[in-house]
């Protein structure tokens, strides 16, 4: 079982996984993307591959783990995260520690092996996005999950199946990161009485220069203060905490506003790996009035060296008015 | 002229440099090592392709920028913040930037191309913190700055000059990553009225799990909640809030512990780059009573995903206690 600790100083918690044990040799191997559909897991037919799937949107009459699903959601081979057991919170001396429960699923983004969401159909990246709104809704009425997440590691060095597929992970806390967001939004409102994240997308909105793609329902656009170059925020232009309360005239808006995202990416940068999070409020109302949905889109362009770690400063050699002009002006195909 | 930009949700600064403006065709190229002495701006004998020296540790009657030295100091070639001009603070709308005013120097660990902290002698270790120490507490002068870190990025894709070198880097404001350490040390210290470095140190010297090494003054471990593999801090054992403040007999205690996590890390990882950085207490009073200078030692052996990026949560697969083992028992020449 996995195991979280906390860092007393930061406290920023860790997943420790001791029976993946690695040792100094273990990190030497280079680790293998398996890219054939013959030995894929995600592909349609190869169901007895993973884990029995816990959702899938199937044509009617068809069995679960078998053939005829369009969208598929198992638990992951490796979790770093479990559903079973006690959290079983304790002291260990000073420190704090508990059991590593959870939920880490993969969703499979298409039955066939070279589609991803850049080159599917806009139908296709509707349907995704119903099965993350429908399996979180689902995990969510597990009363000792606070926060959810959606993630995405695309491209080689990032993912070791190059199968489109994204991961919903449930924690038992509030990540750090969240916590941090949530305390930026809350003083913010305490102060204006106004969501921080719809102040920004009316300014973005209005003023342009960092705007990549925008329509009645939702804005791409890079960061004032990007960390990364080229990165990207996806978001709803009206206030909204909860992601998945996304309601099914909006479910349009992002599909195109997601692929339009990576398919300029893609355009731009071809084969670029990026990873993608999609953050939503956690599991309660109290941050209802001052937290909104969104996706940090980020390209993995830059290493990141001592200085980063070290002080939390991000070096951006890309201002994000250059990233958005050129993101903005690069011909897609519709 | 590089900017300061912060994030108005994580109040994260970023530094945007304009005159990198790299676009995407700039991030395919490689980046070219440069290691040979011939074309090595650190080499004896070559200090004209620096930057005049800030700083040198020269015998008599030698002239600066020439040969002579043991340690130098030179300004980054092409740095991150820049010493002139003024901050000019100033609101974009609703966002909040600044000009990139700070010191960013390269400290040339030795005179010779081959010789690194593992492998150069104890007194050469000494000289270079010696350095560190007088370059410090000369910038701490200029009352601007608000904090400084030691940062050392080490091996192949990590760093693009293979000669021993280390950065100094002073910022006009606290970075978040050391507020964030303020606010964990002081919070424990006004419940417990002690240093929580101090505490974590006696459970560490104590538990002996996670110790790497130890002698009379300095302390070696792999943190309880170590976010990366073989992760290590080193700390002096009495409570030490400024580094800058270290004195004779501790500069020896620090060089060997300093050397001996970096020469068992080598022995046990043969060329594995890594990162440290020296987090020693901000510009102020204020902070005297519960911040406990260290350094991090990250040896670069794990990808960071997007689970990561998004959540703060980090996945690390050696448990603290078999990399200190691990650490402890490898053999070493003396």
């Amino acid at each position: 079982m996995p195991q979280l600790r906390k860092d007393p100083v930061l406290k920023q918690w860790v997943i420790i996984s001791p029976e993946r044990g690695k040792r100094p040799s273990d990190f030497k191997k280079t680790e293998q993307v398996i890219d054939d559909p013959k030995t894929c897991p995600f592909c349609e037919g190869n169901e007895q591959m993973t884990p029995p799937e816990t959702m899938s949107f199937r044509t009617a009459g068809t069995s679960p783990n078998h053939k005829g699903w369009w969208v598929r959601i198992v638990p992951d081979n490796a979790p770093i995260l479990k559903p079973d057991g006690d959290s079983d919170r304790e002291g260990i001396g000073m420190f704090d520690a508990m059991n590593s429960i959870g939920v880490h699923e993969m969703v499979i983004e298409s039955p066939h092996h070279h589609i991803n969401i850049q080159n599917s159909t806009i139908e296709q990246v509707r349907e995704v996005i119903w099965a993350y709104k429908q399996r979180l809704l689902e995990i969510k009425k597990n009363p000792r999950y606070k926060h959810f997440m959606i993630v995405k590691n695309s491209g080689a060095g990032v993912s070791n199946f190059s199968h489109s597929h994204s991961h919903i992970v449930a924690t038992p806390i509030i990540p750090k990161r969240i916590e941090e967001e949530l305390e930026g939004a809350r003083e913010y409102y305490h102060y204006h009485d106004r969501c921080l994240f719809c102040d920004i997308i009316k300014q973005e909105s209005k003023d342009k220069a960092r705007l990549v793609h925008e329509d009645e329902n939702f804005i791409v656009f890079c960061p004032f203060a990007s960390r990364f170059p080229f990165e990207m925020e996806i978001t709803p232009k009206l206030h909204m905490p909860f992601f998945e309360m996304i309601e099914n005239h909006q479910v349009h808006g992002f599909a195109t506003a997601l692929q339009a995202a990576l398919k300029r990416l893609e355009t731009l940068l071809p084969g670029q790996p990026y990873n993608f999070v999609l953050h939503t409020s956690p599991c309660s109302d109290s941050y209802r009035e001052f937290y909104h949905w969104h996706i940090e889109l980020i390209p993995k362009l830059t290493k990141v060296a001592g200085f980063e770690w070290g002080s939390g400063f991000y070096i951006n050699p890309t201002p994000p008015e250059d990233a958005a002009k050129m993101l903005r002006e690069v011909k897609i195909s519709e």
